[in-house]
């Protein structure tokens, strides 16, 4: 089935202990877009400025996903990012934010985009994300992402997309932050009570956690001695896990078991470098193989 | 096989955001002695003071505890613990350390003891730890448990003894001291490099990594929403987990990964309530019961 993501295209600047790039190819959708053209078909809304580099709307072309819905404004720049990681590299500071082309940003889906059954709202205000989701009345299995900033700013609107959408990923802080409950257990379970069929928490280095009504489970992360970049690992993680539930057409619980395993995976390869280089690198058969051995190491 | 384990036994005082309890029994010889004792019988060594309750005694004994290594040190008073958990309870501070009958201890084994194949060192000076284990030169598994201080402070004793032992179980923040690598993945292997059959870094919430020569896999931590005070926890996880290798008489991978899981579980019920109170209620059969449920959540 295709799936369509709205969220950032960004150009990312990022820093870290013992390397940096410039103007890198980023942004939440761009993440996760790429993650889940492994598995299904992606098509992608977002804007962009005139300095957009045309190679990487051929990227993203190369691998199927569909850019028709990639506006490039007139006059505008594209959104910026920069960012700096501690040496634990749990911990970032966001340096600079430009918002540029995404200040005005207004999502008129294309037609094809609409009649879309899976539908992922990336990181964005609620309000916008409510509007996207007014434009896709037929989606089997819409699921959106959030931030702190939504959280404090916008909660009432946040509320009422919560009330709306089937899943819910979010970040751990983000989940103590909505919830005020600093175990995470009892705050995902609240937030799933809200409305939404699932929520994950997303732990970074520790992992995921799964809520359902009848579920609750921890999957960790894959262990990697090779952490680059981890820009883009939960945006991952995010297009890891819906476009497998994409490609099954099903959300039954055994699916969604397998799609955070995939989600989890995906991102795993995604910090390995910065921007998309390491995914750049890999085919759907690289993430069987690590699959495989996720498998094993959690059997006993 | 019967285990020994030579470590601190204490009176805790113990606040979080929410209660408080005084000089509870407490310490990690205790903690460990008592995860162990759901899967072999256990020697435990160590000192207190002569205020030392006697019920504590009692109920070690009732788990079939073998305390004739436990001394009362004439005119001194037991070693006493305070501290206090922040709102997030991966955060804790010590407010008040005194060693009291432990600040001479020069463990002598009784022969019993000396003959055990199985040995655990849970967290002290690593000159003390090498004493105890050239007093056993039988064993066929020492493990040891290790310290940010000791790491610091005796560097060089604590590479001999890493050096000699079979297992080394530390934390994450312990880890990254230990190798100066803020990679987990990475940190694990170096010291098992150092010579261990094995390392285990213990992650708190986030469960635990193990490494062997041809070994990395991570458990997650079992989802409790019931988190009440983590003291313990880390003692319980090396209790539970040498405790079932005992069992078994073996640690071939399959027996050490089923011992990892136990580690973990006896470690989520400890966190349920403080001291040993909800290790107190529970039997065999409830961890085993959480090891079915454990397994289902990680298999898919």
């Amino acid at each position: 089935m295709p799936l369509v993501v709205v969220g950032s295209v960004a150009l990312d600047s990022v820093e870290t202990c013992t390397a940096k790039r410039e103007n890198v190819l980023g942004g939440s959708a761009v993440y996760f877009a790429y993650a889940a053209s492994y598995f299904t078909p992606v098509r992608l809304l977002g804007v962009v400025g005139e300095d957009w580099p045309p190679e990487h709307t051929n990227l993203l072309a190369q691998r199927n996903i569909d850019t028709s819905g990639l506006q490039v404004i007139p006059g505008a720049a594209t959104f910026r990012w920069r960012g700096k990681y501690l040496k634990d590299m749990n911990v970032r500071e966001t340096l600079e934010v430009r918002l540029n082309a995404m200040a005005d940003c207004d999502p008129v889906l294309p037609e094809t985009y609409r009649r879309c059954r899976y539908l992922f709202l990336a990181n964005g205000s609620p309000t916008l994300q409510l509007k996207v989701l007014d434009q896709c009345p037929g989606t089997t299995l819409a699921v959106a992402d959030t931030m702190d900033h939504w959280i404090v700013d916008q909660r009432e609107e946040l509320m009422e997309l919560i009330r709306r959408i089937d899943g819910l990923v979010l970040n751990d802080s983000e989940a103590r932050l909505l919830t005020g409950d600093d175990n995470l257990v009892r705050a995902g379970r609240a937030v799933q009570e809200w409305g939404p069929r699932f929520v994950v928490i997303k732990k970074g280095e520790h992992g995921a956690m799964f809520f359902s009504r009848h579920e609750t489970y921890v999957l960790p992360a894959y262990p990697t001695a090779e952490l680059v970049d981890p820009t883009g690992a939960g945006d991952s993680f995010a297009g890891g896990m819906m476009g497998y539930l994409a490609q099954c057409d099903s959300f039954e619980p055994k699916h969604l078991k397998e799609a955070m395993a995939y989600g989890i995976l995906v991102a795993s390869f995604t910090v390995e470098d910065f921007s998309l280089d390491r995914l750049r690198r890999i085919e759907r058969d690289d993430l069987d193989r690590r699959m495989e051995e996720y498998r094993r190491m959690l059997s006993f």
